[in-house]
């Protein structure tokens, strides 16, 4: 219904690009769903869900329910000869098993953590186990659109950041880049809502839940009202930064991260405190910034100066807004970042990637506006 | 951007009706600009804001902040013969001033409460004040899309209902209709988020700023973990139900309703207890339901047995989601409904009336889906 | 400390009256423990809690850390030749069993729905097993303290009422006991925060987590910004509160109660829609309830005539808020009653009746304010 | 009632210290209100609050109505020479020139910020008008009580502190006379409820409400489901907190401040990221902190090794959780400091320097615990 509408309007026939979802039954999957409702081109033809094979998606997720979807399936039941992309929206750990095993000929965008990091025992190191998928992850692209879209452009496998990454890099890379801040001393204090990707919940559920006790199903009250720093120095999000701000550093950078659970569903803010290099000014970061996002970029948008970003501005949206203010502190300056964690931070830029690697315009399905209030 | 991408991608290159919005600076209006801004065929090109006139739209809200919108301009500066339709989000009272001195060519939506009573008696009564465009309101048709949308093709002026009334009226009236549920007794106990229309507001004002003085800024306080019954009984969006429940039931109905504040920014549910006719039952009215909107509508859904309709299931979309359950008290059924205030109780529901109004399909530039979580 | 500055301010010396908590790590047992820790006689001395026995209370309840508490141990190494009374916060079913193998000399508050049911074959019905204490059930002594204080005052077990029982039946037994209101077609249209007693928790439990897969800790997100009726007509609380309402109506009573869960931690509403006898008027409700409940009860306030009893003005205290409004349809009339789930409608009404069966005041221990905001 | 029936269970027979409280009609006046009830010397006999005069103070805070207050008054009506000492919640600028009027006396805990800066030219730089009494500046006391309460003691007028400042100053003060830190590039990122006191709100406005126009009701949709930094680098508490820690440091300190304004009602969090002094580890911080507060300090607690504190875990109470941690940079560390910004924050440390000042345990009234959930 949705679908014969929407391209009776326009004048398309159909949707001819077939889509995959691997792990459906997850908040990015339904993400995936929603923002694919509205694409020209792709339409999700093959669902899987292990735990919830059989059963419609809209049983699982009733605010699908207006759409027309195939019934969710086991993964060891889909045939993958049916579609011509896939999105895998896995927990880590099982991903490269999964990936490595799928047609070389899908365009694959992995939402998980298992192909983010080049360095594969520093993957070990994080995530507890050895990498399954030694081989496959040299040819992996790293799926920071604004930074790397010409590389993406031919990848196979694209590898979606992390929503802390991606709120992060966007702004900090450029003023690396220009070597404009400091590699040392970068804190980044960050806030997120609380339907953040995989490795999130695993801390919360860790924090909250260390046994399956009566407390399990009070987990709205432990989280209104309330505010917690968790996974301070060790969540798994800080080598993936590191790896980014080194690339462009060219050496390694070490940062200060401490994320933040937040009363919010959606929404993520960094406030990234640095240090400006020798004579630089916080008004040079700005039109930095600016320069090179501002005209080139439809996402990523630096705001007024003196205007915060706020997150609840880019809610359900794929839009980065930016700023930078002055510290008190001679030569500091302050940037704070928002993202949708869900949208930008997940199935947003894994559909801005998928765009990209299939030709299309970038914006392709992206364009619907945040929804505020 | 937005439009200029989209038709690009679409392969129309224009859009050819152009948009007035009156009173863009409150939450209706800018709802109505994130709706249109992915509609094929309309665009804003005209947009008053008393008080914030000369400001851009993104200055009020930055959430806007992607889209090319004319600047806000004062009522009295408007230039009306350079659109084809207005979509009026002015306070009650003074809307129908404005509307009658609008050129009769424009197709006209107007979502204030000043034309949604045919009664003027009724209209003083509940707004304190005479009805200021009685030959007016006798060519207004009521907006409430799915019962009334073959009048409202021919309309000039569509007078876009309440919230409350269309959660309300959308699943009694077909009931009503069918004689299946007692006129009188009709009890409904309404929960509605923060972000409601002018009525709702201006109460609310009434009951937290009784003066000007200390509490103002904490208004959070008062809402967050809790709920408010308010205008007990005397809510203006009464009449408004009891208008369209005794046009069906060819009899004077009145109703018991009470609707609640909720810490919730979007959604409204409206619970109703009814009698049901002798020899009814509870299967009956689904059935009815199910048989009158399910295949017809895309808007309006009655959920699977046994599944309660949930507010954030339509979030941000033009859906209103319905279902009824059996009471223990034998004889009675209990009727779940929701919708988004703004969307299907307001912006949304008027860009479908206007859609119609053009000859339209109604669904264009409102299939996006339902932003959960 | 706690403990000590208390008394030596107020010049007593010891806590007299040991009290053991069974089942503390759940959260009307935190609940217990934060009240008691003012009270000048009762100390807990006893904490039993299996899953967490060997466990310090601040390492399950941080807020607690400030308190001299016993350790958690596991029930079956509990010495209750050591306390003289005993708060029984266990689930449901167990509940029985232990509490009919406790010391007959110790003084009993049970917080859960074992022994609520005086009709055993009820309690079959609704919770899906026999009852296991059916001599015990006979001497049981239902806690709604204000209704019932004299029995209570012999009572040795008193079975605690649940939290929506308690803010239905304080306004309805005194109107249903002085015949003013009718016994049939009440609607009960009930409002909880998520922290509620155990049977809230466990459809909770039902209706998001059917299967323990990738949702389990989202459940802020289902909870924030929505509202959600839960138990629609099959709540475990509706055999209990017509069991009150029969009573003192001396004929059965049938209800009509929807329970709605709310983005609150605490507080409950109920809106209760009522039909008055011929000839009353909402005036005379009022001046019943105020003439029992205004003069001679500390924790049942009849607010002034239109103003709304909300939950937030009762938060964290034992008080109940309660108004009687006209209602649009002749002869009817909407009643409000505001508690705090946790308190009169748990831990501190189970502190009230303790307090009478001790033969203290009271209140004792229960007269801090509400916390607003 | 609550007074004497209190009185009656201690065994004391009256409230021997008057108290009047000076703005009664604001949160901070209101929460006075709660924690006095409860306290048994402390009485409340006089309150003013100029635009509610005439009112009852639970005609503006219901959640009072158990209390027996005496009748809201204009300031210029109240008898100065009933009362035997004053609470002043007051907004900064006219509270100056009200406690220079002030019979001598009086002992007075001002709220307000009117006498937090000893140097009166900064006062003037912040807040945008000459202080207006100087000579009185030069008697007061900051009441930080745990690091100032032998002064406190002999003081007549006390300058209670601000929220963030206590929340910041209370762990690093001790750390910094150590030389445990760095005075430089102290980064502190703070968030806050939005019940924060007069500072918070005015900015709160100055966002919001920049003209007074259809956003006026709206607060709870800006807020709830958003994080927002607000006076980046400007926020009045700056000079506050430096004040405090160039104390300490013997030198001119100036920190990095960046407050959050977060959807929580109260609570206040600040993360504050340091660098240690040469061979300094975060153990020895750890250390520190806990030499000096745990064993001595009933209201600042050291929480376990590795434990988050949560603002949550503080609601309503008078304590201040602390800890620290390593971060991945080395020589850097994180300290985490809660506190509830209405109590500690606000209220009532003022009745904890009130007790100091009149010779009574600092605890006493005061020893409630934190309401969680």
């Amino acid at each position: 219904m949705t679908f014969s509408s929407i391209c009776f309007e326009q004048g398309c026939w159909f949707k001819d690009i077939r889509i995959g979802l691997l792990g459906a039954s997850g908040y990015t999957g339904a993400e995936i769903v929603r923002l694919v409702a509205n694409h020209p081109h792709f339409g999700v033809t093959l669902m899987t869900a292990d735990r919830k094979a059989g059963q419609s998606m809209d049983s699982v997720f009733p605010h699908l329910t207006a759409q027309k979807l195939p019934r969710l399936i086991s993964i060891k039941d889909a045939d993958f000869s049916t579609v011509d992309a896939v999105f895998c929206c896995l927990p880590h750990g099982t991903t490269q098993e999964i990936i490595k095993r799928l047609p070389t000929s899908l365009k694959i965008v992995d939402l998980s953590a298992d192909f983010r990091l080049r360095d594969i025992s520093e993957y070990e190191e994080w995530y507890g186990q050895p990498h399954k998928a030694v081989e496959l992850q040299k040819e992996v692209v790293y799926g920071l659109t604004e930074l790397l879209r010409d590389d993406i452009k031919k990848a196979l496998l694209v590898a979606n950041p992390g929503c802390y990454p991606t709120s992060v890099q966007l702004p900090l890379v450029p003023l690396l880049k220009a070597n404009l801040i400091k590699h040392d001393n970068i804190v980044i204090d960050a806030k997120s809502g609380v339907s953040g990707a995989a490795s999130l919940l695993i801390i919360m559920i860790f924090f909250f839940h260390q046994d399956t006790g009566a407390k399990e199903a009070n987990l709205y009250s432990e989280i209104a009202e309330g505010i917690s720093s968790y996974g301070v120095t060790r969540h798994r999000h800080v080598p993936e930064i590191e790896q980014g701000l080194s690339d462009v550093a060219q050496s390694k950078v070490t940062v200060s991260f401490t994320p933040h659970l937040m009363p919010m569903i959606r929404g993520m803010q960094s406030t990234i405190y640095v240090e400006m290099a020798p004579g630089v000014r916080t008004q040079d970061l700005y039109q930095q910034l600016k320069s090179i996002l501002l005209y080139e970029e439809e996402f990523v948008k630096v705001v007024d100066e003196g205007v915060v970003p706020q997150a609840h501005n880019v809610r359900g949206s794929n839009y980065c807004f930016v700023n930078v203010f002055p510290d008190r502190i001679p030569g500091r300056a302050i940037i704070i970042s928002v993202i949708d964690n869900l949208v930008k931070g997940a199935s947003g830029q894994a559909l801005q990637n998928l765009n990209i690697m299939f030709g299309l315009p970038e914006t392709t399905g992206l364009l619907h506006q945040p929804l505020f209030p």
